[in-house]
């Protein structure tokens, strides 16, 4: 008999980080709703023909396949094993696990476009998985929460996501954050600028980067990736835009000529004054004109989201894409949407400290166990308190006391009831504060009345 | 492009279904935090190693099995193909998709039993995946609701589970169910006592059916099963059973000189006498002599729970185990656990139409968009609404009033504000109750007050 094990790259969340989780996820529920998001949640395994060829091939290589049931190799021939694995995983699997939530959501709007009301916001918060080399932060199982508006043009929709981060980040305690935001169709413009005509895909890949390995790097990759050196000195206007003040006016005066990055400017400008309207007098938010994410879908705005003064990436993403579910023969359905990473979130509220002491999902009072008489004293009180809607619990053996004082101890309830002979006899009960060690007699009345008060 | 279709026996959930759904989950929730059960969750796959063997053969059929990343194929020989797919897929497959929610739950218990303050209450609600035939009422993906106590052998337990099924049933509108209770102790003395030591298993097979097809078939099937005639003879007073006023004192006669069976009979009149104390006056259980449940692990107590006048299987389920992690190599961890199947729970409230009208996460009031002035108007109203803890939104677009509209009543949306020039003067909106049809001006202190009123 071995001794099990967890699946590489998988945790499990115990009583304690749940809670902390579960605080997490319900602030972000809240806020979706608010903002008048609908819920939505799809299966976690897919056709292997909606997720393929959805996420670059890296990304094919990272779903995680699913066996077909029954005897899958029945049918096959000598040549099939030989083929090596990409040809005969398509003979022996069918189905992926979920990779984002964006793929399915594309899919169940393809589906349902006869029924929805258009403009469709939904929001999703379910486990993805990814096939990825599991490190530190990294994990193979993992939860994304997604809210995403289809079906219109409105910028109305890029401010919301702007004032909807200024509503959930603070909700968990998060204040000093910044969203950064760009818009593909300055990048394109630019391209179109430095005599790079629809190389935009390959400028944001390599720009992307800067952060992280800095302009020299950034420049020898543009080379590498097709640039010529003319173009590549032609950008050196971006890499000193992160320092003016005034960066639009900046952009405006060298991007003049390029109608689509006018038109990108223009939008950020009408988003920026959007938020404003929306009543956030002093938005986190910040033109990066280097910002592109990995994806190339994004057509429109693109966001980020960093929390400042914490050693982590990202912590939400997302932007606009014209073409959703265009790779599922449904073409002019533009979107906007954004995505929050709870795993980062946590990492970030443990790290600054953020979360709430009180545990409201445990047991708020304990009845202790002495003997069979006072037990079953305890189990007619029991119901008295469950019924005021507090959460409490009897020790289910009739053992040392220390024994279920240290139960209590370590289940941090705060409250323990002792019930004695005197106490059965006198009907007031002594209870036991876990906190302070301080004893009171009350009657089950009083204790509710104590202990609804703490909560 | 083909059109993008679901995997078979898989299901999306829309929003409407979600607010059913997640009304559920949280009543089952708050009953079974009331009762003093930590969240747990645990990762959707598991190393094969920890799943294989604990369901029986079938069960291992019906894992879905995931296919190793990378070249899974390259070091495999022509033998290995050879082989048929059972041993090939052992090569192919290391992990699995959760079957149940008890396994991993064991495998948390081993791999934490030194910090668990035990006994160990837990909840755990999450989605199981079997590759089962899907046909109406069985997917392949569905939510299992389990609450467990593990670390004690007290009858408390299985008084808490009656007492608890009488509050979450209830509560979602349920009041006509039957909790049926049996005991395996007493299955044991019965095979004792015909002569058929040791062969309460198939006994537990064969009359576990006898609701389905009755007690000739259910004779027929215990001769196949190696049962002498003069055995099945003996069994006479079971099929009786169910007729008795007074089963237990009927029991007693017939088992008193089984040690086993009347230890069995004994822990259920205790549980019987501990809910009547816990406060349930008149409660709907039954005794049940036939109620074996396919799964052979139980020990002691044995649930069943039944809506009554609806066709539909059992609701909830489970007993109590006395080895739950022994297959993991840690003898004598007792348990005793209730498991609800929220999709019957679903469909039996369908049926008796329980879902309460109010749908709290949708949207409570739309601001019409007629031009860019009352848009404007209205986004700076939108921040005040939502800082009420009212879920509003704006209409993205400046379409057509009655599109609008269309749109709020598809979203079920209760109140909508219209804002022209007169209203963007006075400072007093018109708000549209969409139920009604009603129209009246108030101002935005006054459209809050009404609609929270409303909530």
């Amino acid at each position: 008999m071995s001794k099990p094990s967890l699946a590489r790259g998988t945790r499990d969340f115990g009583p304690e980080q749940m809670a902390k989780r579960t605080f997490i996820f319900d602030t972000i529920r809240r806020s979706f709703q608010r903002y008048g998001f609908l819920p939505l949640e799809t299966p976690a395994f897919e056709n292997l023909s909606v997720l393929m060829g959805k996420y670059g091939d890296e990304g094919d290589q990272l779903l995680f396949k699913l066996l077909n049931s029954g005897d899958f190799s029945g049918k096959l021939t000598e040549e099939d094993w030989k083929e090596g694995y990409k040809p005969l995983t398509t003979k022996i699997s069918e189905k992926g696990l979920r990779y984002d939530l964006t793929v399915p959501f594309a899919r169940y709007v393809v589906m349902n476009r006869g029924t929805l009301a258009m403009p469709f916001k939904r929001y999703q918060i379910q486990p993805v998985w990814r096939a990825d080399r599991p490190q530190k932060g990294r994990y193979r199982e993992f939860y994304q929460c997604d809210a995403d508006v289809v079906g219109t043009d409105s910028l109305l929709c890029e401010a919301e996501i702007v004032t909807l981060l200024h509503d959930i980040l603070p909700s968990l305690g998060i204040t000093d954050f910044t969203v950064k935001i760009n818009n593909r169709k300055i990048l394109t413009g630019i391209a179109d600028m430095v005599g790079a005509h629809g190389m935009e895909g390959p400028l944001c890949v390599a720009i992307d980067k800067l952060d992280k390995i800095g302009k020299d790097k950034v420049v020898e990759e543009l080379l590498e990736r097709g640039f010529s050196s003319e173009s590549v000195v032609k950008l050196d206007p971006v890499f000193d835009l992160a320092n003016e003040k005034e960066p639009f006016a900046e952009l405006k005066n060298w991007l003049g000529d390029s109608e689509i990055a006018m038109k990108g400017i223009q939008e950020l400008e009408e988003v920026w004054d959007m938020v404003k309207v929306l009543g956030l007098e002093n938005p986190k938010i910040q033109f990066d004109v280097t910002l592109a994410r990995g994806l190339s879908y994004y057509t429109g705005a693109i966001f980020e989201v960093k929390a400042n003064n914490v050693q982590i990436g990202s912590i939400s993403g997302g932007g606009r894409y014209d073409n959703l579910t265009g790779t599922f023969g449904v073409p002019g359905i533009s979107g906007v949407g954004i995505s929050l990473g709870v795993d980062r979130i946590y990492d970030v509220m443990e790290e600054l400290n953020l979360f709430p002491e009180s545990r409201k999902t445990s047991t708020k009072v304990m009845i202790s166990n002495f003997d069979v008489d006072a037990f079953r004293f305890g189990l007619a009180i029991l119901p008295k308190l469950r019924e005021a809607g507090i959460n409490a619990e009897i020790y289910p053996d009739s053992v040392k006391l220390k024994k279920q004082l240290d139960y209590a101890d370590r289940k941090s309830i705060p409250f323990v009831i002792l019930i004695g002979s005197d106490e059965m006899q006198s009907g007031l009960l002594t209870l036991k504060n876990m906190h302070t060690g301080e004893q009171q007699k009350l009657d089950v009345d009083g204790i509710i009345s104590l202990i609804a008060a703490e909560l």
